[in-house]
């Protein structure tokens, strides 16, 4: 475990040099404030496991790392004016504190910025590092698209909803770990591996994601217990119980959505979900997705010791719900 | 002149070929209507014309003029958001046609599609390429900022004026030029005239671009005469009449602002003009630059024929007002 602990913090003092020009102000501050706002830096972590895993030292996998770290970021800073959300990991997001121009164009400068850093690379990785980092991008932006698509949409199926989740936050992950292997100069196969594993990984986490919000302790959580229900989002859950309702289940579903006292409004879904047998079937799914990131990393082929990443694969497996 | 209608044609069906996916509908289709509104291709010509200087084929330098041409079309859809532009090139603007999320997320994977289409350019240049494309990248996005910021500040500075207009403008077509210079193996000391020759002429090109508001034909220049008047929008010449103004002029000119009648508005403003020679002031400055820039390209020093790029330039600075 001590290695997830240095990681971090050798990540958290990298991202704290990370500087940006004092001037124009309403482009850079808010980029500074933004990445001191914290975060569980899952994905740079990948990236230096992944190159650890190929016998890289951390200092060579870093610009990749954080390339990914800022790209997460300016994701997150769109996303949330897209989303109109107010809040992110408690303090207020770009656009709220500052503008919606603000936090597009300080999104934009923060996209550059994960280039400028990606292109720090040895120029021998830069064109394998630079086409996957591309590609994870476009994905990346299709699965936001098709996550605001779906709350317009009321046929969205199960397939559907896990193409978006592996869309909007699994590639990334599976590309973080994909880039500190193209760093290692690990196979061909390898790579394809310690990708999957990323992705399947991420899909899981997703789902889990999407379970805490009900069933999590909430001040683990540290979110409103049964936010996506209050605000009828589209989750697995909701999913899973529109596919195994019958009619007037379905009235249910749909006269929860109206509900306008919160408690009342949890107490229904999770009388109605228990009934559905929403959440066992959820777990279910879940552990096909670990499962998968498992067998992934059993595929590995390598000699070195595969005890990093699978302490990071617990760790972020066992969060509790 | 002939060689800028070949090019043209080239550029036109290669950008016609960039093909988007047919999903997310609402992520791609604003990116096919947006590219082909037009414009005038002249930061790819800038790049085609400065690899033939330097003995490069079109077919060997139209990656990177064409990743010049989507990131200046990414960054209109993101302008055309924060000014609440509701028309380019006399078509609806992507957020105007579809939504702002839908423009914000479209802008992003367009800028992503620039850098994989930058990427198509032979490993041996891509890490000069990339190191140009980004330094550009962050002063376009720096001058967009301060072209915000100054709509809020008195105290604009002609100075502060032309370097915003370097910054949001002049810089990528110093960087086209350049580009097509790295691939053709210009020397650093040509690449700098030739980036110089750019960034001087975009400058001179946008104080053109304000004085052919006010004072070109407006059948020839395609815009309402004396837009920018009625906005109310800092120009070179809003700012030189300021400087230039007396206490008596300069309570013209606010009351101006607060005109409501458009063709006394324009009237007032014209004449307060002629009498504080702006027009005249403002070209000067502006031949100032048209100089640097020639300067720039006598000093290359190279064996092949200058005659395209001295042809590109003369087109440029013809413009009638």
């Amino acid at each position: 475990m001590d290695f997830i602990k240095e990681y971090n913090l050798f990540l958290e003092i990298e991202i704290e040099n990370i500087k940006f020009p004092s001037t124009p102000a309403n482009l850079y501050d808010p980029l500074s404030y933004f990445l001191t706002l914290g975060g569980k830096r899952m994905r740079p972590m990948a990236t230096l496991i992944a190159g650890d895993l190929f016998g890289v030292s951390i200092e060579n996998t870093k610009y990749a790392a954080l390339a990914v770290e800022l790209f997460h970021n300016f994701s997150l800073i769109h996303d949330d004016i897209m989303d109109k959300a107010p809040l992110r990991r408690g303090k207020e997001t770009v656009h709220q504190k500052w503008n919606d121009n603000i936090a597009i164009l300080s999104g934009d400068v923060l996209f550059v910025k994960a280039y400028e850093m990606l292109a720090k690379n040895d120029i021998k990785y830069l064109g394998e590092l630079l086409k996957c980092f591309n590609r994870t991008a476009i994905e990346v932006c299709e699965g936001q698209q098709l996550d605001m698509d779906f709350e317009n949409r009321d046929n969205v199926s199960l397939d559907d909803y896990i193409n978006m989740i592996r869309l909007k936050t699994s590639v990334l992950l599976g590309a973080a770990f994909e880039m500190g292997a193209i760093i290692g100069e690990a196979s061909e196969e390898n790579i394809n591996c310690i990708y999957s594993f990323g992705v399947n990984l991420g899909i899981a986490f997703q789902i889990q994601d999407d379970l805490l919000d009900l069933y999590g302790e909430s001040d683990k959580v540290g979110k409103q217990k049964g936010g996506d229900v209050l605000a009828n989002k589209k989750t697995i859950l909701s999913i899973l119980a529109k596919s195994n309702a019958d009619n007037g289940q379905l009235n249910e579903l749909r006269s929860i959505q109206n509900e306008i006292d919160n408690d009342k409004k949890i107490k229904r879904t999770l009388d109605l979900f228990d009934l559905l047998e929403v959440k066992e079937k959820c777990i279910l799914i879940m552990n096909e997705y670990y499962n998968k990131a498992q067998k992934s990393l059993n595929d590995l082929n390598i000699n070195n010791s595969k005890d990093n990443i699978l302490t990071l694969f617990k760790i972020l497996q066992k969060r509790e719900y």
